[in-house]
């Protein structure tokens, strides 16, 4: 017990290797929340994005390289910047939900987590690792992908381009809905979050 | 133990429910490993497949209606007999890997079967319930998911949706691939299948 007070306490201070280096806006409240639990920590997150990769020619998904990356809504416009030069390696267009890593005390702790987010509508969220250290993955719902160019040529046309954009502007807006409902449902577990991020909720809501 | 025995015993002869009515051939091989275990069962699967799929105007998942549906590769020809006729919902097309959910004894045993999972690169397989039952889905990876078409009208040309059949056909040799990965770890764990699940695993490697 004491080990887990001991490296959440290190794992809340280490510096976020993430190849943004910091923790999205959208998602901090709800970080926060979990983070006030006494039973579990976040070790890693994304709060949901559009993406333009490179498929490497490794088959490594390592090797994936980001072409564009918005943890926001985007347009046609923004997205054919990134289109203007193409590789020969296939690109794809990603809208992927938001995910997030808690570490966990105990398999019934991580089971308290798993009730909420089945009442809020996310069931595909479950224990990933329950041997020495029991880890939780909860993931959104809702995602896009699929190829947009192959040996520097553009596929789709700017009208289905723009199809595809406004189903994943769609798809972020609804993202960030179901962020709100894993909140309301974890809140309800009874352990109040501090007044901090409270103010940061609501700034969250009315946007 | 001995009412997890009898509730394998009846989930195994029980009807199958699912709009297809039987199970996948294509991941037979692998749910009769699975089911050869003492400590687990399977309670429902799917060996990947391509969809295309209307979305309900009352945005409930369970009022999707599916256009058309394979578990193996498919053609354009094939695709475009299914968009003939357009409805005014919006149709997607998605490509989807395999799933399938397992009751585990304990927490221990779903452990087991998570380690050969995260061996097999399906990274994203956890314990979705760990209650009254325990419960594990395990998926693979790689899928794609875009619109079609949006009041009546088909977005992509001929071209482009000939490219998201392409690569929708190698995301399914993958998943193939992902399922005789998952089969090997499985078998490693040292009990082995029946001679009958043996003989279809060597008919589906070969193929």
């Amino acid at each position: 017990m004491q080990s887990f007070e001991k490296n959440k306490s290190a794992a809340l201070i280490k510096k976020d290797k993430s190849k943004k280096g910091s923790i999205d806006i959208e998602i901090k409240p709800l970080l926060g929340l979990i983070n006030s639990f006494s039973f579990c920590y976040t070790t890693s997150s994304c709060s949901g994005r559009i993406l333009l990769i490179k498929k490497p020619e490794t088959k490594r998904k390592c090797d994936t390289e980001f072409l564009f990356s918005s943890q926001s809504c985007t347009s046609l416009d923004e997205i054919k910047k990134h289109l203007s030069s193409l590789p020969k390696e296939e690109v794809w267009l990603k809208q992927e939900p938001f995910i997030i890593h808690i570490r966990c005390r105990t398999i019934h702790d991580a089971q308290k987590l798993i009730s909420c987010c089945s009442r809020a509508g996310l069931k595909h969220s479950g224990i990933i690792s329950a041997e020495k250290k029991t880890t939780l993955e909860i993931i959104g719902s809702g995602s896009i992908e699929t190829i947009i160019s192959k040996n520097r040529k553009l596929l789709p046309d700017d009208s289905y381009l723009k199809a595809i954009i406004d189903s994943a502007n769609t798809n972020m807006k609804k993202n960030q809905s179901k962020i709100q409902n894993l909140y309301k449902q974890l809140a309800s577990l009874g352990v109040f979050p501090s007044s901090s991020l409270v103010k940061k909720k609501r700034r969250n809501t009315s946007s």
